[in-house]
Order: structure tokens, then C-alpha cells, then sequence
């Protein structure tokens, strides 16, 4: 990269707190190791989490953010509407935002989405089977055809999304189900990128592979220079004929 | 139509009662002129309008609402949350929804879409012309190439929302801008068609071609039965493996 | 249906006459089961070869179809260039298309589709489950959430399709692959539906809810009248400023 | 760019050499006007002319190429059907395509729609205003709201394209008329962008503005490296299940 991208990685950050199981996964929390893959892969990286004041997202924090990774699942509801708006704004303005796993239910998700992002779920140790389905996309960069993970928390079809601008993977499930994994989305000048795996009880973010889709998708969602878009009353441009 | 779609038409209806001007063009609001060229077209049509108790669109209104149109301008602010969130449930049940020209900032369609919905204007009689760009779509059937309105209030990107799933009309105004006017989107099991023209100056709506559009669209958002999606937790429909 | 359309059924129809087993299966051809089905299903239905003169796919039968299906496998380089043309021509024009199976390698999907349309396979009698990932989407009317196929050949991502403008379908295997089973596409003002299950050792055209999908995919591909595209030079509509 | 992509500039170099107002614009050509614009902004660039052996693009030169650029329009028929399967092929396996002005009637590029990529237009010196209709798009980097270009040929809708998967820009015409004037593809692993301005009687590819969006449309086409597909019979993954 030419010039280097900030990425902020917020994580709820309860579950390893709380949890023995996943404490002894991710001792630092899950956001250590997602912002340790993401600075080998050559970035500036940050971390935020709930507990902090204003959840770590304060005005300059997202300022110089160009990428935001988001883990949340158990306080979805404590995260403070007003932060929600300020990152919804830093989106549209042109911010990247790789949605993770249960962050498929977070507020700032659903309000990007304008659905319910509803979805089936388990928690029985299916094996996953995640199948590039856009090759040559930069998201899948560097990948085989498929990343196979030998057990996670199962997402079900239907997947309440809005069409994705690009699908990127397919998962299989050993339980039956597929699901929609890796869905590219452009909100006002930002991009969005939602990816499915990273059940808090498994160790799915030390999977050399899937760090790899999250460096690459912070590679990809880094805003565009330019074009800030000129909104309300305009003059013309040519004269207006009667 | 082999069954008969039941639409509401939604107004704001204050322009009418307010402006002399815009009443001399529809005395009786803009949703009647729009309601009477929907049961020319086959429909059986109710309207509502926002100074009715919960804005005519009650759970039993609603309940019965195949398609609603949706016509707001002044009075955005003025809108229920709760009849929003009641709207919005109805659409990803599969409710279509044509929102026309200002409503392009009520909160259900900036709720379902996502972003800002922000553009440029100006009240200035230009002349839009409102070219198919997808021939072949229904909502521009039996139309000819494009569309004349010899005055309208001028729409101009950037608009600010997501890439449509298909882009039906493309507008050109005289003083030099472009509007992506006719934009198909699915979210849930709803259909969702945002249709720029009709400004309440000007008698768009008397306009056989722009009356065509709304029936069109009234059909092609009709919802599609069945395949009612199940969500949350869920056993395997086959033996996980180990 | 308001208007009786005219579906025309292409089948290849050369297993059905040369195995055994797939004689057993479809012992008047697929063809004739699927126009059967088409039929239940309210069109009028006419069914077309590869051994006809011009494979029955006249400048008379495509005038008259509004709806064409097409089901090949062993002889798609027995197509003539001349017919596929001749049905390309028509797709641009507003002829729906509804591709079957193993037509995903037939001269005129590639054609439309500018791709190779490659894909993993197996035959090996895996099961097959398309879930529905469009509820709402009309050629997914009156299914539950998905369709299970005891028995199916496979066929596996990568597929080597451009991205559908809206998908319907997504298959489980279980032998482990996904599969993009249910794709849109439209081309000119032609509307083209790809589906993917229809082996011809398997009775997959007798089950009742694949049946559903093809009544409901010919009802969505049926042409939209009116806006024929003027192309070529064209005198300006405005008054050129120098 | 952190690895030097290298691009080569195919032209057609038949109107530069017959025709004086064009010679005078374009001595060297088109293509050394676009070649150098993309080495100013930090390409390896090679250039290729019909009138060379296999074109200029053998199997040598296309292995090397990144991201070819095409502009044709007098001799589309003389171009070799052999080079451009031999294109073709190298698209679908992840080279880039920047399809210029008149090149949406080459062989290449109606290859890869799949449609008749027809259009209308007229030589008058219109004035054309190129709105940019997704801001944050990386072909859009470092632009105003829009390009204006005082004279150009016109070019309007109906365009017949597949729905792009991102359309990028949408031009306004003094003569009255719109265009979908950038519009982004994927087929197979490679990227394709067309974009419209570039008649050879107008200045055009000497525009700062012009240049910045073929610089950036190089940078956003370039390969992604890695996930070569498998297709063909494949064993299963996991146990087929009886």
C-alpha cells in the first residue's frame, strides 16, 4: 500500500471477559488478534471496545479511521445511538466498515442494511465450507477455492440482506444450510463488507485464511479520494430554456 | 390482473390545502388524482393522508395494503415512528412500496434504503426529459423511449443511494443535471420503486405516461406469496458430522 | 394470467432415446413433462427438438414464443450458429429464456451470459437442497424455504457466470459444494432465468415443487410490452448550444 | 502502486492516419496520448495497433498485460476472431479491459456483454457534463461532481448493456439525451470498465480530468492475484451421504 490505511477494530469485548472458553481463545480479546493479523498485513491499526467512554468511537477516533471492523453480539443494545449515527455519517462520507459475524445484528449494520438482517443459527460445531464464488475479487485475494473451517456456529439462509452489490462466498454447513458469507455493499461513498465466520468459542481469527479475507478487505474498503457530492439547491449549469 | 391488488395511496396533503396554486391543479389532493388513475388501471384503491388518527394507516390498512404509494414533502418530521416502524415491518413481509418525487426523504424511505437520500434541486421549470435505460422492464411497459414533462422541479446527482438492482429511468433536466429517477429495489419480500417526477406545482400526475408508470408499478410491486422465511435458532436438517 | 402466454419447450431429447434408464424416466422425452407442467400451470405450450428441421425453432415458432426453455446436454455443438442467433435475437427483443441444467453450456447461454459457464460436477447420487435466498422473488412464489432433492448429479462453485442481477436459489450438496442454482438476468428487454437441477437420470422434473418453479419462472419471463429502443444517429431533441 | 502494473493501449490507429483534423489532435495516435497519461500516472505501458501482426497482441504481450485498454471503430470486422478469443480468454483468467468511446460495438466487448451494445448517436458538438453517480467509487477518485466536455459526440440511450454492476458516471447532452457513460463489469476474474468519451475529432483524451479517470480505471481493472478456479468432474469433499 502507497500510503498507509488506519483501521480501527471495535469489539464488544464481553464475551472473553466473561467466558473461559473464549478468554482462553483470545486472552487479549478477539480484537488483539484481528488488529495483530491487520498489522502484519500492513496497516495502522487501533482498537475499540464498549466499555470504553463513547464505546473508544470518538469524533477524532473515526477522523482518521479509513476502515472500521465491527464484533458485536451480546450489547447490541447498549451501544449509544449516538454513536451509531457518527459512524453511520463517517460511512457515508466515505469510511469502510467490515461488518463481523454476530455484528450482523449490530444497530450501525441493520441501519446500513435498511433490513432486519435477520438469519438460522446453531451452535453445534458444523464444519464450514466457505466457496469463493467471485473469483478475481479483491476480498478473495490470494485464497484457494474454498477456506474449510472444521467447526463453527452454523448462519442459516435466509439471510434478511439487501441484494449484495458483489457475493463473494457461499458457506456450506454440515448440518444443511447454506448461507450468503461474504457480501459487498457501497453506502454513499463508503464500503461495506460483511463476513460471516468468528463464533466467539472458536479460534476462526488465528485461521491464517481468514486473516487473510480481513487484510484484504481492509485493503478494499479503504475510502477513494475525491468527489465529495454537492447536495440542495443548484443553479443550473446551462441555461434553462422556457 | 387475475387477482385485484389492493393499493393505498399515501399523501401528505398539505401543499393542497395551503397553496392556491397547487389546489387549482388537484382540488381534492394529489392522491386522488393518483387513486383514480390506479382503478383505471385495475386496482382497487384506498387513500390516507397524514392528518388522518395514525396517518390512515392503521394495522388493519395496512393489513389489507398489497402496494403503497407515497407522496410526503413538508411534513417528513411529522410522521409517527411508530407508523414508520409499522410500515416497515409491512414491506419486508413483502408490501410493496412506490415512493414518489419528495418522498425521497420521508423516514420510510430513507429507513429501507440506508443513506442520506439527499440530492440536488431546483424550482425552476425545467424541462425533464425521462429516458428508459431497461427497456423490457415492467414498470416501463407500453411506454415509448422517454418521457417529456415540459416543467418540473429539477432533481440532480449525486443522489445519494444504493446501487439499484435495476435502473429503469434515467432523467436529463435543461439546465444541465441527470437523476437516476426510476430504481427498482427488493428489501425482505418487498419491492420498493422510488419514482422522481411530481412535484405539487406542476400537474404531473394528470399525465397519461407518468399515469402509466404508476399502474405499471402498482403491478410489478405486488407481492409474491408464499416462501414465508424462518429465522432463529434451528436444528440441522442433516446429521452433522463430527 | 390476464393474456394466455406461449411457452415453447427445447429439450435435446437424445438420452430419453438412447438410455434405458432415462427412458424409464421420461419415456415421451423431458420435454413432455415440463410442457405438461407448463400447461397445469395456465400457458399454451408447444415443445421443439434438436432432431426437427432447424431444430423446430422456425422464424414462425420464435415469432409466436414468448417464453422459451431450453434443456441440452450431449449435442450442444449440434446447435446450428444460424438458430442460436435467431434466438438471440429474439432474447434482445423481449423473448423470456428459461435455461435448464446442463444448458448452462449451451451455445446461446454463453452467448448471452459473455462466460465460459463452467462448473465443478458429480454424478453420485448426492442430495441436493436449494434454499431460497430471494423470498418474495416471483419465481420463488408458493415454495416453502427450500426444495430437497434425495438424489441429484452435483454441480459446484466456481460458476463461471456473471453476477446475477438477482439470486433466487443457492444449492447444498452433500458431498460438500454450493452452487448458484437460481439466477436472473436481463439482456435487451429479454428476461433470462437460470436452474439448475434436471438431471436426466433423476425424476426432477415429476417433483411438484420444481414443477412450481418452472410455472412460476415462465410467468416471469414473459415479455413486457411496449418500448421498442430507437438506436443509430439520431437528430438532437433540444436545440444543440454551440 | 506498491508492484508496477503493466497496461498496453490497443488502438485501432486507422482515423489518425487518414484523416487530417484527427492527425492534427493525435499525430502519434490515440494510443500514445492515453500511453502516456497512464506512465505519467505510474503504469509500464506497451501499445498495440491493428495493423500489426496479430494486432500487436500476441500470446506474448497479452501473458504480460495487466490491464488492456481498446478503442476500435472503423475496422471492428477486421479484427481477428482469433485475437479476440485469445482476449477473451485472458479476461475471463483475471486481465483487466478498459473498453473506450466507440469500442462498445467491438467484437470483445459485445463477446463479454452479451448483448448487441447498441446505442444512438450524432456528430454535432454537443456539450457533454459527466456526472459522477457513485462517489467513493475508485474510477471516480479525485474528481469534481462532474466532467465537463464542451464538444463530443453523442452518445444516448437506450444503451443496450447487461445492468452494469456498478454504474460510475451518466452523462447529460445539450442535444437533450443521457448515457450510462462508465459502467463497471466482472466476467470470469477480470474487471471491465467502459468508458464513453473519445471521439477522434475532439481533444478529448487530452483532458486532465479524462486522463485521471483512465489513470484510476488501470488501477481499479489490475488483476487480484490468487483463487484460480477448478472446474470439471470433481470428487466430493465430505462423505457422500446415501
Amino acid at each position: 500500500m502507497s500510503k498507509t490505511i488506519q483501521v480501527t477494530v471495535w469489539n464488544e469485548f464481553r464475551h472473553e471477559q466473561k467466558n473461559e472458553k473464549v478468554k482462553a481463545i483470545y486472552p487479549d480479546g478477539m480484537h488483539a488478534v484481528i488488529a495483530q493479523a491487520l498489522r502484519e498485513g500492513g496497516f495502522e491499526v487501533g482498537t475499540a471496545t464498549l466499555d470504553e467512554p463513547q464505546h473508544g468511537l470518538t469524533d477524532e477516533v473515526l477522523a482518521r479511521t479509513d476502515v472500521l471492523f465491527w464484533w458485536g453480539h451480546l450489547a447490541h443494545g447498549e451501544v449509544a445511538d449516538e454513536v451509531v449515527e457518527r459512524v453511520y455519517a463517517r460511512v457515508l462520507a466515505g469510511m469502510g466498515l467490515v461488518v463481523l459475524h454476530s455484528g450482523h445484528f449490530s444497530k450501525i449494520f441493520k441501519r446500513l442494511m435498511g433490513t432486519s438482517c435477520d438469519l438460522k443459527w446453531r451452535e453445534a460445531d458444523d464444519r464450514e465450507r466457505l466457496w469463493v464464488v467471485a473469483p478475481g475479487h479483491p476480498v478473495a485475494a490470494g485464497l484457494g477455492e474454498s477456506i474449510v473451517l472444521e467447526r463453527e456456529e452454523m448462519y442459516g439462509e435466509h439471510f434478511d440482506i439487501p441484494e449484495p452489490d458483489e457475493l463473494v462466498f457461499v458457506s456450506w454447513f454440515s448440518g444443511g444450510e447454506v448461507f450468503r458469507s461474504g457480501a459487498s455493499y457501497r453506502r454513499g461513498a463508503g464500503r461495506i463488507f460483511y463476513f460471516r465466520p468468528g463464533h466467539e468459542t472458536y479460534p476462526t481469527y488465528h485461521n491464517p485464511e481468514i486473516q487473510r479475507v480481513l487484510v484484504n478487505a481492509a485493503g478494499w474498503a479503504a475510502p477513494t479520494p475525491g468527489t465529495a457530492p454537492v447536495y440542495g439547491n443548484a443553479k443550473p449549469v446551462e441555461g434553462v430554456q422556457p
